[in-house]
């Protein structure tokens, strides 16, 4: 994985992200190869020492995966203990049966930890429509389940397991101070194909030693997916698999209460865990070779201006102009055209901004007299922000998203073969 | 052009197109370089003989270009004489300049004929954002005027000078018999990127000689693009000159009347025409290998039906994996699930058809044990069919794409450059 790793971060330079990554406390983690994929990790285990408080939200594709059914139903329980992972089969679209081995991958979870199978999440990421091979997962949970720990490589292994064409993990972490004791969040991610989530992303998981309720908890959640995964696309497709959960195991006896300071501190940083997630899971998207990020500002309302960005970053003519390093302003104004928001053509603003300067091609909907030259230095970075300023209204809305390249063709046209 | 058609029919197989061309009485048409483009052929001329009806539809993207506002503003106008068209310059995002050039392309082209500005129609497409070349469409107006004919020639010429990326020409016709008498309609029509029309195509002209009026023929359009332009897309991005002209100038003297049998059998003419242009649209999609025919029945409305087959030729996913000739109906069902459609996926049947044969995928919204053999065979061709039975109402829908290529990437990568 380390190879891929550096290489990739090179490609789209990822360096600042290598910073320490701290653990919540209370919770143990492993990540093992079963005998799903051909040779890579593909079993994961996320443990809570004690019963935690869990939130989640799902996939809106009418077609759910069994493990999505299995965790929406767990939303009712007091507590969950663990979540555990499997990639390389997605265990969608399998009817009973599938149902049936979500269940059965839980009762081997919980047996092996001494709890019930209703204490215990279930994840799966992979092709569509094949069974999972259920002899495998259960030796893989047997053994898994004797190797839990708390170390940075545990939890890299953890990481590293719940990954199918990533090609790197995609970690963060945020602690904060409470009361002289501090709080952590951490997360774990992965994403790459499929991806235009719609209320969840492919798979994000969120452990926290906060003591927190199950309702403040979900609402956190919600919040905090509609500016992060619910921003972003690679390529349009939701999947039937997302889902993103948060745990809360309360082990660092810190209280967070709505309306008190404590809690705007803890939703800070569990927006910046959301958001940081989602946005590596847009810079490992497959064959992506740019990170876009688009912001449209003063919009007359939220949901323009969601739209307005939407449109931007799933665009195949813009998303092909920026793999071509090409200042093609007509296909984003065309795109901000057709995004069925409400707006004034003639009072837009655009410029493209990268490490190496500003260039503005559009001012009051008209093009303005750039450098080609200046626009290609621009383009030739590998993180592009583009910016539409709109002056017409008090609304903003930054959405995330790739190129779309020759690779996304090869990955995508080659998949299952 | 000769060439790049016979290449192209053969890639798509588009030989059973190549049947007679009619064309309706009494219009004229012509197409020649004037210096737009580097050396084809950029501008066009369809005239009708006598003043004639017209109906247009547009695309309703909120940028639209200064050609579509004109045309709108015309629907006030009892008759027009004449369709002036360039290619190689889409004179939209160009502001007030933008529109003042187009009203003098109009009133150069009824200088040159001998009407007033007011009945010229006006229709650009190619790069956005640039000024006209005005001198080279002046003197290229002048000379075409002189050159206008009748033959299949002429009308050839006027269908090549509209093209843009396209690789061939597309054309058809339809004649019925009226009271012993033929009534014709001939349409041209150009496409190939930024295709995903909303109420019209990137640029479609039908001749007609019916005798017929401008409410009924409006309407008639309307209905029509409903299910021919409106359920195509290359790649989800609704240009802003998208429009469809109808011209109808009364030459075969029979008079089509709505509710009598003459109407139904105009109707049905009118709708082949507008749906086979359609298709030849996509034929010639950017980068395309293969022609999708997406059909989705028994659904509970004809709106969720639509929003099924628009899944399915809009994903990437889905795209990616008809150009790798894979029979992944886990994307295809994943689209479905996300289309916003109501309906149960646990009733849902899936088909893939093409000329060597027909494969289930799915039934009640469960893999088959296909042969992947036998389902490899049929990807391989360069038309097929997808079929989803969904038992649960009595709806259908039919939706028109093309595969996603790694030479779409590079066409539009490369562009503008």
């Amino acid at each position: 994985m380390k190879n891929w790793f550096i290489i990739r971060m090179e490609r789209i330079g990822l360096d600042r992200f290598m910073t320490k990554l701290e653990l919540a406390k209370g919770f143990r983690y492993q990540g093992m190869y079963c005998g799903i994929k051909k040779k890579k990790k593909d079993l994961a285990f996320i443990v809570s020492e004690k019963p935690c408080h869990y939130a989640g939200v799902f996939t809106k594709n009418l077609v759910k995966a069994a493990p999505v059914q299995w965790n929406m139903q767990r939303l009712q329980e007091p507590t969950i203990k663990a979540v555990v992972v499997n990639s390389g089969n997605a265990n969608a679209c399998t009817g009973q049966r599938g149902f049936d081995d979500t269940a059965s991958m839980a009762e081997l979870t919980a047996k092996s930890l001494g709890c019930k199978k209703e204490e215990i999440l279930v994840a799966s990421t992979g092709v569509i429509g094949a069974y999972l091979p259920m002899p495998q997962i259960r030796s893989g949970i047997e053994a898994i389940s004797l190797q839990l720990g708390q170390s940075e490589q545990d939890f890299n292994n953890c990481a590293e397991a719940i990954l199918t064409t990533d090609t790197f993990t995609k970690t963060i972490s945020r602690t904060i101070v409470i009361n002289q004791q501090s709080v952590t969040i951490t997360g774990m991610a992965k994403g790459s194909g499929m991806i235009h989530p719609n209320m969840g992303t492919m798979l994000s998981f969120i452990m926290t030693d906060a003591l927190i309720d199950q309702p403040t908890l979900q609402e956190l959640l919600l919040q905090s997916t509609q500016d992060s995964y619910n921003m972003i696309s690679v390529d349009g497709d939701t999947s039937t698999n997302d889902m993103v959960l948060v745990l809360a195991n309360g082990a660092s006896q810190q209280l967070i209460t709505k309306g008190e300071a404590n809690y705007s501190l803890f939703k800070q940083a569990f927006d910046q865990v959301n958001l940081e997630l989602a946005k590596l899971i847009i810079k490992d998207g497959e064959g992506a070779t740019k990170f876009l990020e688009v912001t449209v500002n003063q919009v007359k309302t939220k949901e323009d201006a969601r739209k307005m960005a939407h449109a931007l970053i799933t665009s195949n003519l813009v998303k092909t102009a920026f793999f071509g390093e090409d200042a093609n302003w007509g296909r984003v104004l065309c795109a901000l055209g057709y995004s069925q928001a409400d707006f004034e053509v003639d009072q837009v603003d655009l410029f493209y901004i990268s490490a190496v300067g500003k260039v503005q091609l559009l001012k009051n909907g008209m093009p303005c007299d750039f450098s080609e030259q200046q626009a290609a230095a621009i383009l030739k970075q590998k993180e592009i922000k583009v910016l539409v300023e709109c002056h017409q209204g008090e609304y903003s809305a930054t959405g995330y998203g790739c190129d779309l390249s020759y690779e996304y063709v090869k990955i995508n046209g080659e998949y299952r073969t």
